[in-house]
């Protein structure tokens, strides 16, 4: 549900609202029925939402039925009527309720009739986990990845393309969809060149690899970026792409993976864009090797409209997807009804078709 | 001209073939005159175009007429029916074109009336020019600062948004303009940190407002991009958004540049484009730290429809914009009549601007 005090619990409703889409899956929305039920009304729709709790969970055999939407509540929250923004207990809420997505996926008390295949999580607020003093992790990233025991992960990035099921507002620059993975992230560029290795490299090629297959690509075409301008231009503008990189692509390869590199950074984009419901002329994923040379295009495409994904997490050798939209919880529009589901709706298909592969 | 076996030729009479962009300034072509009337030919265009040589140019007091063209010939070259693609001859010829070009800005034996205030130039061939035995530059940028003696240069592209004035076919993103400007280019990533400084991004601040008010905007709104991931996130990702970007954007500020920053580089793009002939919401300008931080959101929308400029260049203390096309010189396709005038148009209309400001 994400924060309960966000746009959450309304951008869910209305993405689930869409027959179709709800159609696709199974849905366990771990949360508390208060925000739900209101913003349900408040949007008019007429969703069927059956409440659950954990035991009940435990001791069902009986998998909800193709369509359906549960709430496993969570019963500390419950019978809270309003949550503050950025407060202790909007904090502990939302972390108590992305805990409860991940036992789903991963804990033995829960039958395997019930075992989650893919996870979409809400927006949460950063200073609201602090304020319920968790400090360990600084997003959703790192905590699933502890959880899940990954060492090798990575987060990817889908700007959507499917007008039909995304629906809403016209950005102007619609119907340009894009995949993109990061080598780095979070890494000062000063220390960019430092940290990357053709062991890095190659684990995100072969992760992402693996995610696009679970997303319905069967042999995905992966381009991979040079680090420098040109792609070093043959050493002059730099050896990162011939020593690091390089190696990584011919590896990769080497594995079977359609992928080929290092392409200059400004000029792999255009051939990544599928556009008009055809694919990309050239590429279904690009592999950026840093922060910015990956999101500069995704949120020009699709700004606040993009999936973000937690690729690598495994459990028993079955790979679980973590989405999420790409929005932060909109605190200042939270139950004016007002937000916008497309970034929420794109990451609910794509955990769903990621899901139905790996169940 | 640029290099006469490439298509430089006929981007360029295709281009003036435009009446409302040939009224637009009083147009000398520097090249000579058989791939210019070959490719007007077959065009299937009426375009006048008077001859004269430098000596005629030297002793006329009279400038050409608002939308005349003249081809300035390069009388060496004249006679020479076919030029072969990077050939020494081709690069020669490309060469003395970009000489004569920059003589009829700066030399003192060209009369005032003659004086060029802009220059666009065509494709050239790094390849031809080396054959030629120019191994000096690498490209126009460099000969330009050179010849004007400018320590204080940047490279600024425009993705022109006019589609009216444009033409050709559609990329599937048109209707998105974007100004940017590099404050370091051709630099490895692993040196962009050590080599960025106070006095340089100041610098390219205030060239490139100087620039932005020549192609019309009063008081340009200019966006700075942080260099590290999140602007630094206030030094958590780094620390020369605070001690270095930041004291330039102030400084600037003290100049009445309208400027803020550093902003994050993966979010300041979306406010920067300028769309449906509105203003973009935020920016005016973007100055990006690195290359492909620019070149990325350029090339994605402009593809090769994009204009490059030169900024900083001066005569006398007159400002003279040089712009060009962002393609190369299509070898394959030369002569075929199927070239795209798109970006030269772009380029010309951007120096026809430019160059009426300062004229």
């Amino acid at each position: 549900m994400g924060d309960p005090a966000g746009i959450g619990p309304e951008v869910i409703v209305k993405a689930l609202g869409d027959d179709a889409l709800r159609g696709m899956g199974r849905w366990v929305i771990c949360g508390n029925a208060t925000p739900l039920q209101a913003r349900l009304q408040q949007a008019g729709l007429k969703v069927m939402v059956r409440q659950a709790t954990l035991a009940d969970v435990a001791r069902d055999d009986a998998a909800p039925g193709d369509g359906e939407v549960v709430l496993l509540r969570e019963e500390k929250w419950e019978g809270v009527a309003a949550f503050d923004a950025n407060s202790a207990q909007s904090g502990a809420a939302s972390l108590a309720y992305v805990e409860r997505a991940i036992a789903l996926a991963r804990d033995e008390s829960v039958s395997e009739a019930w075992r989650a295949s893919a996870i979409a999580t809400g927006p949460i607020s950063k200073e609201a986990w602090f304020a319920a003093g968790q400090t360990r992790y600084p997003g959703h990233t790192e905590l699933f990845a502890e959880r899940f025991g990954s060492e090798k992960f990575a987060m990817m990035f889908a700007a959507e393309p499917r007008r039909d099921l995304i629906g809403g507002a016209s950005s102007g620059l619609e119907g340009a969809g894009l995949h993109c993975v990061l080598v780095t992230a979070h890494v000062p560029v000063r220390e960019v060149a430092n940290v990357l290795t053709t062991p890095r490299v190659l684990d995100v090629i072969v992760l992402a690899n693996e995610a696009m297959q679970g997303l319905g690509f069967a042999s995905p075409r992966i381009g991979v970026c040079g680090l420098n301008p040109h792609a070093g231009e043959r050493g002059i503008l730099g050896s990162e792409d011939d020593a690091i990189i390089r190696p990584a692509v011919e590896a990769a390869r080497g594995q079977g993976v359609n992928v080929s590199g290092p392409w200059s950074g400004d000029t792999i984009f255009q051939g990544a864009l599928a556009r008009d419901g055809k694919p990309a002329r050239d590429f279904d994923l690009v592999v950026a090797m840093y922060h910015d040379q990956g999101l500069i295009p995704v949120k020009l495409l699709a700004w606040d409209r993009a999936v973000n994904m937690t690729i690598g997490l495994t459990h028993r050798g079955r790979r679980v997807l973590r989405t999420s939209p790409d929005h932060g919880t909109a605190f200042a529009i939270a139950g004016k009804n007002c937000a916008d589901p497309g970034s929420m709706a794109a990451a609910l298909r794509m955990a769903a078709v990621s899901g139905l592969r790996t169940a």
